[in-house]
């Protein structure tokens, strides 16, 4: 396996802008732009609110009609435009032809990404601005690009990987933004994944980009709200001239896209709004992956078992308690549930046993506070009826959390 | 319409007392006692839970086998009997048998309720000296029962309500606890109802409960938990002699019950933990009830709602987000949302209308605050496809809920 790389040094075919339009008051970089040379394979994947905003309905029609040759990706911060009506549409259409018009390529070979304020229209002047200027310095700083796309998020969150074939080598690549409303179906995420690695059809990056999607982004949890604007692109420029053809390319490719795909979607969660500690949910034993999902998502959410790890309680009785309110079936009676810090959890070693059928386990409670005190934490909870597993990855509930989103607008 | 009264006189045929078992360690009531004279015709309503607590796994029995002869409840707070495995439910057993010991009645009319830490075994010979003192004690004194059935709740709730027929008065009362881990379908929520109307039946009185209680107690939301121990029983001893007959009967019995109830939940809103505003969710021109009521329990779950209340930012946008992830389809355009406070909130003004039409309406942020900044504010939501309608009382997340939370069982 080639070895996650936290930089991007180069991604054939593509160049990359991070620059201050002004949206920012703070003179902090708050515009991207990821432009191709050529036509790319794309695919999306969007968020499953209803309420969408009007950059997801745009994209949605722009790959619609040129999922086989999208050029760019324009991204602004400080407003959603989302719920924006008419308006806000249009705008979000402006910004596509306004980056096409500088490349001199279609309309609907742009993608527009948005976040921030729900409900804001777009400062079009600056926006169109920041276009120019992103244009105009186009090179191969993708941790600018990185930068640019933050709203809460503490840090740029950035990754590549270098895979070697026989054809050649080519590169996996991606940038993603936080930070809070993280929820299953992509949540406030916004992330840009390249390759140089050549698809034969949309429908092929369509797919691989959809399971690694499920195996990643969809499987992290801040505070369990949805967002109205979550996309994550996948653009294969194919310089590299190394085609994804075979079953085994596709099984390599896929493993470097789920490498940095899941990398980026922890690093969403180690800068949670707020977060203090890393947990990793792991369910096992379930009648199938999907009850496992669902089970580590609910008990994921859990505000009681959130702020539990906050205080540094192990408290196996909420993780338990949510465990059963995730509307799948189980017997209560053949539970186990484990507790370890994460650097040390293995298959064989879960930790300590702290729940056993149905029952509390006996265990030392300062040896529980002991390991819930570190800042990187796995639970391991086994339901012993299946073979169904899944790991979901989330944060905890902090007094933090609560100021940055009492006072996010004001 | 009857009064409804924050206190509780007599309720024919009862008799209660809340006294200081040693559960809690600074003298504070902690195990509460009621008692009828007569055998009760009673329902209950149980936490969805698929983990429930040893007391309400032995209450489904007896409920199943006595329902038309129930005689007591016993509530003991502190550990809440659940995830305690076989020794669990011995207690709980036990508990009851101890209590039918005194009466003279079978361990099978006898209701155990417990409220606490998860997984903490029950302090028998303490929960025994308790049952002792409660059963010594038995007056009516509805308060001291209220309030020993707290946990994280700052204040007793009670209610009453006296019906007056053409046969006679009789009286509807209750007492409830919370105060986290509240969310649809019962959370930690012990609530009991009793009557000295007389029922014709347990099919009825469960008809009666069940109708009431998914109006009252599961319309409210605190942190979106459900709690492993929740129930509500409520019952009748008849000793009034006016018997519920007629379906106008009916009606005006669950008038009665429904405003002792719904008063009772939206107090236990009131006492969230760390809760600072009450804040009613009314969803309106769904396409059915259901609707309504899942989209109305979405935003009042959203932390990213509940912060934003707790900031005084009139955040529709995450109002609007919220309702478009409850999984309900919805045309985003046709969406209006009002902000009124809610004492000043009718059918014929809602407010200040914040968003129509899938845009922000044109109003002055500076009005907008002024509303969020009282401390009971209603928030309208019309779909404007339907008639569907639904209500949901929930309260804001602060840093108090975090800091209670955190620190709870330490």
């Amino acid at each position: 396996m080639p070895e996650l790389k936290k930089t991007i040094d180069n991604v054939g075919g593509f160049t990359v802008a991070g620059i201050h339009a002004g949206l920012k008051a703070d003179g902090e970089r708050d515009m991207a732009l990821i432009v191709a040379d050529t036509d790319c394979i794309s695919a999306c994947v969007f968020t499953k609110n209803r309420v969408k905003a009007a950059p997801v309905l745009v994209n949605m029609q722009h790959l619609e009609v040129s999922a086989e040759k999208m050029r760019a990706v324009v991204v602004n911060t400080k407003s959603a435009n989302a719920a924006t009506g008419e308006q806000g549409m249009h705008d979000a259409q402006k910004m596509a032809s306004l980056v096409a018009d500088k490349m001199g390529c279609d309309v609907q070979q742009v993608f527009v990404m948005s976040t921030g304020v729900i409900g804001a229209l777009l400062p079009m002047p600056k926006i169109e601005v920041g276009i120019n200027k992103a244009h105009a310095e186009l090179a191969h700083d993708w941790e600018s690009a990185a930068d640019a796309i933050r709203t809460t998020d503490i840090y740029p969150k950035l990754a590549s990987i270098t895979v070697m074939t026989e054809q050649g080598d080519y590169t996996v690549a991606g940038i993603t933004k936080g930070a809070g409303m993280i929820a299953p179906n992509m949540a406030t995420m916004l992330g840009v994944l390249v390759t140089d690695a050549k698809f034969t059809s949309a429908e092929q990056a369509q797919r691989l980009l959809t399971q690694t999607a499920n195996l990643s982004y969809n499987r992290i949890v801040v505070d369990g709200d949805t967002s109205t604007n979550d996309m994550v692109t996948l653009m294969g420029s194919g310089t590299s001239g190394v085609e994804i053809t075979t079953e085994a390319d596709e099984a390599q490719f896929s493993e470097a896209l789920t490498q940095v795909a899941t990398y980026l979607a922890q690093q969403v969660v180690r800068d949670g709004e707020g977060a203090s500690k890393f947990i990793t949910i792991n369910v096992q034993g379930a009648e199938s992956t999907v009850d496992a999902e669902k089970i580590a998502h609910t008990i994921a959410a859990s505000p009681l078992v959130k702020t539990a790890f906050y205080g540094n309680d192990a408290n196996w009785g909420r993780m338990v308690a949510a465990a059963g309110r995730a509307g799948i079936p189980f017997d209560a009676t053949k539970l186990s549930l484990w507790m370890q810090v994460s650097e040390q959890s293995t298959e064989n070693n879960r930790g300590l046993l702290l729940f056993e059928a149905g029952t509390k386990a006996d265990y030392d409670e300062a040896e529980a506070t002991a390991i819930i005190k570190h800042t990187d934490i796995t639970v391991t909870l086994d339901l012993n009826v299946g073979d169904g597993q899944a790991i979901v990855w989330t944060c905890d509930l902090t007094h933090e959390y609560v100021s940055i989103n009492a006072d996010y607008r004001t």
